[in-house]
């Protein structure tokens, strides 16, 4: 095991009850709902991530630049949204604490950015880089599982979105992201939550206003 | 090694150049791009798929059936819709040769089903039954990075999709889906693309008629 490694695996043991290490205590439950990892593969897995704190309002990635980062938000709240050609935002996803966020596509892809994240709290996240991930996978193929199932609930979760957005009218939309997502509603203006949904501030409002 | 195995290994080594097991080689060919195989695992791996032939405009699943099967398209064309309310018919996705298709929540979630697959034309598929996936996943982990990368793949298209929705014209959006797949058009209806692209079929032939 690597000095790194084993400083890394101390760091966590020595101090699981203290503040300081909870972002890497709450990212290895995360993971460890899928794969049991013996102290060497948890010590691993933790030398490849690092704490980031990002300041509300501030840009955790930016259009056009390189995406090198998977995220785990530790603390927080996150948003995605890409910009078309007349500057209109569109909300691709929200993420609260535990969630994973990055613009997956060009990860994956090694392209530049299509969208924004950004910090709709001070929010800390723990990044891995694309290089590190493929690493991991390499070295223990058993994380391919703890992958697998992130990327198929995202998968299914986009393609509900899909059947949502074809089936269903903007009042029904609406409700449903209040029953599904109760706790990101009081983090996200209305602005914000409109352009998720597909619809004007203006309608929205209206579909509150129905509902009072 | 199983019987069953034995004699389904046989079967493709001793066949290899013979149509009748042509979707098993493209099945294999298809699956060997993420991993390597060896005999043994090629034919566990084999002898959980089964063929079966659909007719144009038959279902290989209906709205509320249970969804068991993950679907391989070895030939032919195959799409999946939901109907709205009003009984208005949305496509989810087309699956062309060499595509996997199935209703991927339900499925994975063992939920009725909430979408259709319909046959485009007459078409054979490979079978895998849900459960002989996840004995798959177990039996052999490696077989994680081959579903890994399908649902990878399957998320940042429904993502990206969702992007294209959200910020650009219907017009843009009928010029992409020629872009990307061109393969697809000739085999679907006006009133089925139209359903993909969520705007009305009077719509798509204005944009197509400004287009001539």
């Amino acid at each position: 095991m690597l000095k790194r490694e084993k400083e890394h695996i101390n760091y966590v043991l020595l101090n699981d009850t203290n503040n300081a290490v909870m972002p890497f205590a709450n990212l290895l439950k995360n993971i460890q709902k899928h794969v049991n990892l013996n102290a060497e593969e948890e010590a691993y897995l933790l030398s490849l991530f690092s704490e980031k704190a990002v300041d509300k309002k501030e840009m955790l990635l930016h259009e056009g630049q390189p995406c090198h980062y998977f995220y785990f938000v530790y603390k927080g709240a996150l948003r995605s949204y890409c910009l078309d050609k007349q500057g209109k935002e569109s909300t691709i996803m929200f993420a609260l604490q535990n969630w994973w966020i990055t613009d997956m596509f060009c990860f994956l892809n090694d392209k530049p950015a299509i969208m924004f994240i950004e910090a709709l709290q001070d929010s800390v996240v723990l990044q891995i880089h694309k290089k590190s991930l493929d690493n991991l996978l390499l070295k223990y193929p058993k994380f391919e599982k703890w992958f697998r199932v992130l990327m198929q609930n995202a998968y299914t979760r986009e393609q509900l979105r899909v059947i949502d957005n074809l089936t269903l009218s903007a009042e029904e939309k609406y409700d449903k992201f209040l029953a599904k997502y109760p706790l990101i509603v009081n983090e996200i203006t209305q602005k914000q939550l409109a352009s998720y949904l597909g619809i004007t501030p203006e309608f929205l409002s209206v579909i509150r206003k129905n509902k009072l």
